[in-house]
C-alpha cells in the first residue's frame, strides 16, 4: 500500500469527474497511493429527499451533479471538511472559487505540513492592481506546495472517457509526476509544464475570448472572423501574462491544452460563448441574460474583462489589449457590438 | 501613377476575391501601383451561353465563381495568358495547383526579369522523398523572387468584407510590404513573416488535421476530443516542418493566421472536414464520397496524408507523427476510424 493519501475537496460536476479518475488511479498505482479510501468532501445538501453524501456512498453515483456515472467503490463522500482531509498528503481543490476563502479559514492549521495540493479551481482573484492565483492563495494560507490543473475539459466528456487532454502546471517535477499519476488514463492525457502561473491564468482569461467569439457569432460573421478572434485572443492572453508575470512560459498558451485547446473549446460552446451570442441576438442586457440563462450566476468572461480593465487602469498601463478592451467596452460601456473588430 | 504593374493569374472563387482587393488597393496606393488596369487571366469558358471574360468585363462580376460581388472597374479579364502578364512586375498566382505546370511552361521566358511573384496556390507537390513548394517552383522556373500567402480565408467571406486575417511569408521585407499594400484593407489584415516555407506548408498539412477533426465529429466525440485533435495536429505540423525544413519559424504555426487560425477554420467547416464526417457516418469509401460530394475532385487531406506517409517511408524516417499516421491508416489501410485517438 502506497503512502500518499488523497483527499478531494469539492464534489460538483468537475469535482466528481475528477474524483472518479482519482479512485481508479489510486488502485492502479497502489504502490504510491493508499487506495483503500479516497475521501471527497461534499457540501451536504438534500437531493430527492435524501442527503447527497448518503446517495453517493450507497449508490456510488453523484446523482445530483454527475448522474449516470459510476464511481469507484473507494470514493467516500464525507460531509465534514476536517474529517475529509485529516490524513491527506495530496489535496485536490475543485470547488467554485467563491467558497475557497471559507474553506481555507477552516483548513488552516489542520493540514499536514508535508502535504501538497493542486488547484482545479477556475478563475483568478483580482483586487485593484493585483491578480492572485488560487494555487498561490492555497499555498500561502496552508503553507503547502500547490500546483494547478487546467485544460479543454468538459466534465461530462471526461466522465464518459472520451479522449481528452489537460495540463498540469507544477511546482516541482516530482509533484507534477504525482499529479499525472493520479489523473492520467488512456483517455485523459495529462501534460506537464513548469508553469503554475500560465496554466492558472489561461483558465481565467480564455473566458474573455469566449465572450468575443460569442459576439462574433451573434453578429453573424463567418469562420474567418471567428478564427481570427481566437488567434488574437490567444496572443493577448500570452502578451498580458508575459507583461505582468515574468515567469510564464509561452508554451502554456500556444502549445498546451490549457491554452490553445481550451480557447478553442470555450469559443465553440460553453456558457460564456452562448450567453454572448444571445446578448447580440436578443439585444438584452447581460444582467437579464444571467438571470434567464445562468440562474442568476455571473458570467465569468465579462467580469474577468472588467477585472483586467480595472487592473490595467490601476497600474496606469498604457499598453492596450484591443480585444480584451473591446469586450470590456461592449459589456460595460455600451459600445455597439458591431464595433468588435474595429482596430484589431 | 505608380510603376508596379499587377497581374492576377487565375479567376476562380479565391482568385476573383483577391482580384477585387487588388483592384481596390492599386487605386488606393496609386503612387506605387499602376491603377489604370489590373489584368486577370481567365481560363476561357462558356457560362450561360456567353464567354466568361465577356461577362466579367461587361458586368464587372464573375458570375460563375463569385456571383453577386462587384469588381472594381480596373479589373480586366484577359483570356490570353501572355497578354495578361506582358507588362507585369507583380504576379499573383492563384490557380488550382494542377494547372501550374502548364502555366509555367507557357510563361517561361516571357516574364520581366525584375518582376516578383506571390503564390496563393494551395498545397505542395510531393515526389517520393521530396516536397516542393509552389513558391519555390515558380521562383525556379521563372527566375523571380516568389512569396506565399495563406490564412484562414474562406473566399466568399473575404469578398463580403467580413473581418479576416491572412499571412504573407515573404522573401524580402520590401516585397512583403508590397504584397501587404496590394491586399490589406480595414477588414482584411495581412500579417508578414519571413517564412515562405512555413506559410506554404501550413496550407497543405492543415488538411490532414481537418480530416482527423471530421473523423472525430463523425464518431460523435465531444469538444474535448476535437480541440485535442486540433492541438496535436498543429504541433505535428510544426514538428514535421522543423524536422525537414530547417528555416521554418515556429510562429508561422502557433501564432499566425496561416497556422493556428487556418487549422481552426478548416476543422470547423470546409470540404476535408465535411467529407471525413460522412466517411464515418455513412461508412462509404472516400472514392465514393469524392464522387458524391466533390464532383469527383480529390479530397486533399487524405492525399496529403498519403504523401507524408510516402515521404517518411522514402526517407526511412523512424520518427512518427501519430495523428498524421492515423489519418493515413484510416484513409488508406482500412484502420477502424474508432482507433483515431489510440496512442496519441
Amino acid at each position: 500500500m502506497g503512502h500518499e493519501k488523497v483527499a478531494i475537496i469539492g464534489s460538483g460536476n468537475w469535482g466528481t469527474a475528477i474524483a472518479r479518475l482519482a479512485g481508479i488511479n489510486t488502485k492502479k498505482h497502489n504502490d504510491v497511493f493508499d487506495d483503500s479510501r479516497v475521501p471527497v468532501w461534499v457540501f451536504e445538501e438534500q437531493f430527492e429527499g435524501r442527503k447527497l453524501t448518503e446517495i453517493i456512498n450507497e449508490t456510488h453515483e453523484n446523482k445530483k451533479y454527475l448522474p449516470d456515472i459510476k464511481l469507484p467503490d473507494n470514493i467516500v463522500a464525507v460531509p465534514d471538511l476536517l474529517e475529509a482531509v485529516k490524513e491527506a498528503t495530496a489535496l485536490v481543490f475543485v470547488t467554485p472559487h467563491q467558497f475557497l476563502g471559507k474553506i481555507l479559514d477552516e483548513l488552516e492549521g489542520h493540514v499536514k505540513k508535508d502535504a501538497k495540493a493542486i488547484s482545479l479551481i477556475k478563475g483568478v482573484e483580482v483586487k485593484e492592481a493585483n491578480i492572485y492565483l488560487f494555487a498561490d492563495v492555497i499555498e500561502k494560507r496552508l503553507g503547502i506546495s500547490t500546483s494547478a490543473l487546467s485544460g479543454a475539459n468538459i466534465a461530462n466528456e471526461v466522465a464518459k472517457d472520451t479522449f481528452s487532454e489537460t495540463t498540469v502546471g507544477y511546482r516541482t517535477e516530482e509533484e507534477g509526476k504525482l499529479w499525472q499519476m493520479l489523473f492520467q488514463t488512456d483517455k485523459f492525457k495529462v501534460q506537464l509544464i513548469d508553469d503554475v502561473t500560465g496554466v492558472s491564468l489561461c483558465g481565467a482569461l480564455k473566458n474573455i475570448v469566449a465572450v468575443a467569439a460569442g459576439i462574433c457569432d451573434g453578429l453573424g460573421y463567418g469562420s474567418n472572423s471567428k478564427s481570427a478572434i481566437m488567434r488574437i485572443g490567444l496572443l493577448e492572453m500570452k502578451y498580458f501574462c508575459q507583461e505582468f508575470f515574468r515567469d510564464v512560459k509561452e508554451e502554456s498558451f500556444l502549445q498546451e491544452s490549457a491554452g490553445v485547446s481550451d480557447v478553442i473549446t470555450s469559443c465553440l460552446s460553453g456558457r460564456n460563448y452562448r450567453v454572448a451570442v444571445e446578448f447580440v441576438r436578443q439585444k438584452k442586457s447581460f444582467d437579464e441574460l444571467e438571470v434567464e440563462m445562468l440562474n442568476g450566476q455571473k458570467l465569468q468572461g465579462i467580469h474577468t474583462a472588467k477585472d483586467v480593465h480595472n487592473f490595467l487602469s490601476a497600474r496606469k498601463q498604457s499598453r492596450v489589449y484591443p480585444l480584451f478592451d473591446k469586450v470590456y467596452q461592449i459589456a460595460w460601456e455600451g459600445l455597439d457590438p458591431a464595433q468588435l473588430t474595429e482596430g484589431l
